[in-house]
């Protein structure tokens, strides 16, 4: 190995520093990756405070395999960071669930020292994953938790026939209406910016609706998806009178799909939720194959992120960090390495 | 037709009356039932206050049919009185899932006139559905509201390789344990009361446990099946320390099923909702072939609510309602017209 230090990118004392260490020998089944692109999500942020190697959506090329890996050789473009690791024999490994293995590795919880916010990422075979040629590689790092996210949360569950809500366009929702237009569902699309209409439209959407006046809607919607990690007022978006329902902008057997970690309580109107047949569904990024799945399809149907690009230095990536909590980025910031820059 | 004048059981200044009243003339698809059986559900004593004609679990005889029934004949013995009519040309209608049509009529939503505790009901052809030789018409009557909500709730969705979790053992759970069972699910069952294990047991349970301390069970359920309107306590039965979940009765990706209409806020914790997974999927008795799937699937496996009678008259009803609102009816209370009884 040529390389045996590195800098990584942490929180320190509520800041992002750059720290120095230097990169463990691999594992049977790991790959060294040198970072080109990694994005930065809301996930980051609330990781900061623990001071924790940051980064969960690179791209890289990998530099050296481990000796046991069979997948992937010195030269591949792969991406990844957010799901590590998982036993392998429980029933959620062995049908395809493997994110939500009890031993599994994700970002936050275990693998602290490694983020792809850094020189290097060390992945392992199968959950690094091969990025498909027509994906550049800024546009493919977004992909790697929000695309895999919308993916995962989508696939299988909408059909071609439904109408698909989508309360918010940001990171994952501008995402989110991609991949549902592109599954074939009719998608409409909720913000509380009369601004982002437009562009709103240019993703896929085909009706746009103020949060604040669902009035005009013409019918309700078969899913409704919650990009933001609050939750909606319900009262606004499911209106009754005296505890009846007489309006809702989600009809009957919908289901509410939240994308993110809440903040809050859901809050769910239980009555409303009972009588109207209201389901919740929940997704987290999403299992090995299903990643898979999801660059194959974006690739296809050129599903591409909107993207900012900073430099992947202290400087650049506190000045992401920034933008993201102010709610300014449009609508992913990439951190782009020095030499790719 | 040989009867024009009826009574039926009602709600009166909030106590069951019996009602004298003329029949109308039945319609082209309706058919006159004369009632011999009708079971009390907790949905009934909702609707006491309302003064609308009780009971939507009867059983009878086709008496009379309407010019345009083609499917139902005097003297057939049929069920039914939750779902009493939908559009048929929606896409509710169109895909099986009748009982969501928004111009649907449901037992609390329209006929108000119109009981099963009467001396006879009028049903609709396909709403009322004939009954399997072999089930007794004082065991069929709870299917039709009870039985036809559990296995709507669960067919489809329990997997033979699952535990499914059932929380609290009456009307619907001691039908939810036998559903779930032959369904081929490991059924796990939680109650507050101790001495309820042997009868669960017999009911199909593989396992029982203390609502009040679940820390022996072997493994978390895949599903968690609420028979009560009140949902459980969260922070007994989704153990989390800082905020963190440490133990769960529910599996990752498990799926919530409340079975009755809410008495009180979900109060989902929506962290442990999102990264463990769960999902909340609602169901409402069930669409028509559903309903004749299940009195087939019940025939067949010999499930049998457990049931104690009274007479069909004002004292039989307004003691069943007593007892109910006590909570100690074991399981459902069959009400028998007197010259059946």
């Amino acid at each position: 190995m040529s390389s045996t230090s590195q800098i990584t990118y942490r929180g320190v004392e509520n800041v992002v520093k750059s720290v120095p260490s230097d990169l463990p020998a691999l594992g049977p089944l790991d790959v060294l990756i040198k970072i080109t692109h990694s994005s930065l999500c809301g996930t980051d942020l609330a990781y900061i405070k623990y001071g924790i190697a940051l980064g969960h959506e690179g791209i890289g090329i990998v530099q050296e395999v481990g000796n046991a890996v069979t997948q992937l050789k010195i030269g591949d473009r792969v991406g990844g960071g957010y799901h590590r690791g998982s036993c392998g024999h429980c029933k959620y490994c062995l049908s395809g669930q493997d994110i939500w293995c009890y031993e599994r590795i994700i970002f936050g919880e275990g693998d602290y020292g490694n983020g792809t916010f850094s020189s290097y990422y060390i992945g392992r075979e199968t959950y690094v994953h091969k990025i498909p040629e027509a994906i550049p590689s800024e546009f493919a790092a977004p992909l790697q938790c929000a695309g895999a996210t919308v993916y995962g949360a989508l696939v299988g569950i909408v059909k071609p026939s439904q109408r698909v809500g989508i309360i918010g366009i940001g990171g994952l929702g501008h995402l989110a209406i991609q991949f549902a237009s592109k599954l074939g569902a009719s998608v409409v699309v909720f913000s509380h910016s009369a601004n982002k209409e437009a562009e709103a439209r240019s993703f896929g959407a085909a009706e746009f609706y103020s949060l604040d006046d669902v009035s005009k809607m013409a019918a309700p919607v078969d899913l409704l998806v919650l990009t933001a990690n609050r939750y909606p007022d319900w009262s606004k978006h499911l209106l009754t009178i005296n505890g009846f329902l007489v309006k809702s902008v989600l009809a009957r057997t919908g289901t509410i799909i939240p994308l993110s970690e809440p903040s809050g309580p859901m809050d769910l109107p239980s009555l409303q939720v009972f009588f109207e047949g209201y389901n919740v569904r929940t997704n987290l990024v999403a299992s090995r194959g299903v990643h898979n799945d999801m660059l194959e399809f974006a690739a296809r149907h050129k599903i591409r992120p909107t993207i900012e690009t900073f430099s992947l230095s202290e400087n650049g990536l506190r000045e992401a960090v920034e933008k993201l909590k102010a709610g300014s980025v449009r609508y992913r910031a990439v951190l782009v390495a020095e030499e790719n820059h």
